[in-house]
């Protein structure tokens, strides 16, 4: 079958893996969509993340969705023919984080699409039926392969426990920045500032219905949101972007006692903060580890059209096509939110 | 000036009061509005509400709005002209439960509307100044009136914390009841679902967007609710009745793990619960006991049309008509959700 | 192997099963230690416990200890001689209670020692291996068999999640409620007042460090408390009785947002509470079911000697007396704090 | 009366002030005890902490109890003889945070011995009378002044919110770190490690019971306490050093989920963490601002005698040791735990 690998730095080609065949608790998965993250255009430009490397050709990709074709011994999570996300991160299950509900902090962590784990850049994947998802008819397979991307931003969401009428600022308005000034709307935000540096996505932040869509490059964000809020500040500041300046904004826009959630992930691997502004206004500063358990809410939410996901994927390509898709993504070509290969 | 005083069980009249003249850190109020409340009608059933009884005639009413027209000494909250919501709790702000952040559970409490304080069934009030909340002019005197009550439903809201694609069931369809069912949908609750036993109220929950809106006296709501949860059961449920029945019809509509809270007050002070059933769940009661400091966000919400409240004052009386009013709350006239004295 | 059989109300007498041999991911396990429980006392007064019923011989028992003297296929969490407690609990660990660190609360809930499923008064059990919880030497055998009790107390602690110096209120003084005055007290709480209607309960409770004992036959309780707190009232209050009175009371003792956490299993069924006080006090009530994950902890809190449970077990029988047993703890023989069955 | 006063970086003298008399809601109290601490140090060595200067001759001290001596009108609070500690935080009581419970987070917060406003440093201060706590005959004046810190250090160990056998990390052994030691010990903490880079307060944190009390100059601390964990990492890593390297030591010794407390004053006003530890771990982080209504509280923990603080003022002098006084804190001579003032 057909899968396309990443080699190293910028260097990603379309190669063959043996077809797989599922073990026991496995099902087979005919992948039909995958996106493109953040996290594999850092292994895209750099070859690592942090400590991790790419040692050897490695099939990227771990937000996808696909269809069951296959089921492996002892399987009844899920039967032929399923529509399902795949969550990608297999936890171990038994050590202290997994058994207190918190897989996201396991000790033993592997994650398909992260070094030494093929991901799902590929025509087929067994994976354990556990980690498999099936959603409605209603949901396109672009949709089951975002609610990966939905998932991390409904777990940023509950971290901070947002009260009705809180105020809330979003620095970065990636795709995911984006679902979390949705999300936050949701879930009884009464004001939402958004910031991004990129023109077009202020842009849809406005359109998705932002109060303020800011430009650092144009204005004063910190001093725009606290004119906003009448010098209050808001409730919570999620920090999406992942540049060095974002922490820091997030810390100076909240108001005392305020909740910092940092949810971006920065390339120069440091989080500078002033420790005056953070102790003096009491800020608690919540880091977001990926998700826990919200497959389930993040399908519901999608299929009771709460939130809406689909027209994030701005951008989509065929596998033949993993080139130009990784380009787009690194290149940030204009109008991009969300790239996403289609198969 | 004109004021309708309660003089025992059943027995409504109007007659005067001197003018009230504002003391130091007071505000002088002409009352523009004053809903009729479950607990004033407790009282004008039985003279007393539990142990606090009606001992001299009493000027009823704590759910009111009004004008500013003249300050005492060094008042700097409010201005004169300002449209302002009264918070009829006067707290004592030194007590352990005061300087905690919550006046509701204040150890000292005076309450305005409540033996032996006057309430709100007048002309003119006078209040401390600091519990004025002035409101913009979208706001009419009767949704200032009516904030009141917001405050309370935001406040059950609040105690469970409500999550993102939470279900949550509202027993008691009362208006405090149709507020949680709106502000649950707010804070992110993915499905409401309403009981009452009223059959228009069932209709106007319906109509405000329950997903199931069922009267007990027609079905056996636990079972459908079940049902509607295929057997999981909701996140919280609300008991915004005070009937005998609801408290354990929210123990038994939870998930295990699940949340009570109970908003409505019981007229024959009992909550009896089967200990197996809440044992099992492992369930949480909350307890609901007024709000805290919620004005400002009660404010923001109905400014920023979040949540609508104005239809629920079903029907309005002239101070000359307290008699009327007070029976049509009593005798429950049908479409009635909420009695509101204009004046 | 002998095993002693609940046949039904007040009928318990020893017989044989065949040996056990243990399946994959089990280990076989030679009883050493095994507590008699209220719960059991329950199955043994009256045939059931509320709706679950003892309808074939039934091998009760399901706080226990022993050693593994045999490993099935698979096994890695022990090895063969390991002094291991044993969780009676096995949970589905598929679903969401489970997933979210909530076996407690497991939707699909097996327990040893109740219905069907036989329990630990018995020579030798097999049990899955990740339930069995290695102990040091440094704890005997009846420590190990407590430790289940014990759990049940870290768990009752950790719902109301103490403050330091707060004060607390230990409504029944058997074997859990002294645990729980005495983890009250390492988890910061300043006063600890206890009350039990047998005589030599209340002398050990003071003899732990109860700061009052008290015995509701020969005083008020709730006036004494609310009197050595100055008539604010404790912060939390826990009822360990079962009894009809104590959920009332200790909503009485709490201060106005205190917390109730009732840990006692009610033989009639009820929860019989009155609304005012519960509601003027904004009670939150914690419903207490089992434990989660607790073992570790509990094993770290004996063996580094921050909480002594050997002196509770104050009558011991061997397996051969085990009517003497049932009997001693159904008629509350003087000075029984616990009885434990050594073999 | 006599003053000590700061007028600028290392220049402390002894001056005269004329006597105050108290203000309506004052009371005049006669100083007996004043903590120097290292804020006032920050403020001895640069004249300033971060933007907040020196810029007339300030009476330093904010650290102190004394005698009531006189009353103004309309006090109520205290009476004349009361040995009283003096909460030096005057909080505006009016604002969002002050109303929710967080003077501490006082948007408009005014405090005793920083600039403009005079501190304890002198023989009579006049302080509102509702922030003078009365404490028993059983504590002494010293006790009484260092209350200050130990509020600040319950209030470091409410926010991470201790679970019983909970594992502690205390970067930074000045008087404050001991007393989070101690307390988190007291709230159900079974390992406390304790770091500092004096090798006498390593000695002492050891004599009052850490488990392991290392000196970061001498080793790896962070491999140390990895090691004591077996590699799990502690509950919570509380940070009051202060230092550049602590915050992210802090967040190398928590297991996955843990807490970061962070207290400590950083004099370079910078907590550089890296991204990647802080992220994988989702870890929490909590600056700690001063203190929220501790006084009761912490008189209550001192005269049940749960905390010992009284052998941590190591040094004392009288006011004309002024001088002398600031230089042994600037200095940390050997042994110095607290300096403390006399009068």
């Amino acid at each position: 079958m057909k899968a396309a690998f990443l080699y190293g730095a910028r260097d990603v080609r379309l190669g063959t893996q043996p077809d797989p065949r599922p073990g026991p608790g496995e099902a087979l998965v005919k992948v039909r969509a995958v996106g493109i993250c953040g996290t594999d255009i850092h292994y895209y430009r750099d070859g690592h993340v942090g400590p991790t490397k790419i040692v050897e050709p490695l099939v990227m990709g771990h937000e996808f969705a696909g269809e069951v074709v296959e089921l492996g011994p002892g399987v009844t999570e899920v039967k032929v023919g399923d529509r399902v996300a795949v969550d990608p991160a297999m936890s171990c299950d038994r050590c202290e984080s997994c058994l207190n509900g918190y897989p996201n902090l396991c000790f033993y962590p592997k994650f398909v699409g992260t070094p030494p784990y093929h991901g799902g850049l590929r025509e087929y994947v067994t994976h354990p039926a556990h980690l498999l998802f099936p959603f409605p008819q209603e949901l396109t397979f672009v949709e089951g392969a975002l609610l990966e991307m939905l998932g991390v931003a409904i777990h940023s969401i509950d971290l901070p426990r947002l009260k009705l009428a809180d105020t809330v600022a979003v620095l970065g308005c990636g795709p995911i920045g984006l679902l979390i000034a949705d999300l936050a709307r949701r879930a009884g935000a009464i004001k939402v500032y958004c910031t991004d540096i990129l023109p077009w996505r202020v842009q849809v932040a406005k359109a998705r219905g932002a109060d303020l869509a800011l430009n650092p490059n144009e204005t004063d964000v910190v001093a725009e949101i606290m004119e906003a809020t009448h010098g209050r500040g808001v409730d919570v500041a999620f920090d999406v972007a992942g540049a060095l300046e974002t922490p820091q904004q997030a810390v100076d826009v909240v108001k005392p006692g305020g909740k910092v959630v940092i949810t971006g992930i920065n390339a120069e691997d440091r989080i500078p903060l002033r420790a005056t502004e953070a102790r003096r206004k009491g800020v608690t500063i919540r880091m977001v580890r990926r998700m826990k358990h919200v497959y389930p809410r993040a399908i519901a939410l999608v299929s009771n059209r709460v939130v809406e996901i689909a027209s994030l994927a701005t951008h989509r390509y065929s596998l033949d096509q993993i080139v130009e898709a990784f380009r787009a993504v690194d290149e940030q070509v204009p109008g991009m939110v969300k790239v996403v290969v289609e198969m």
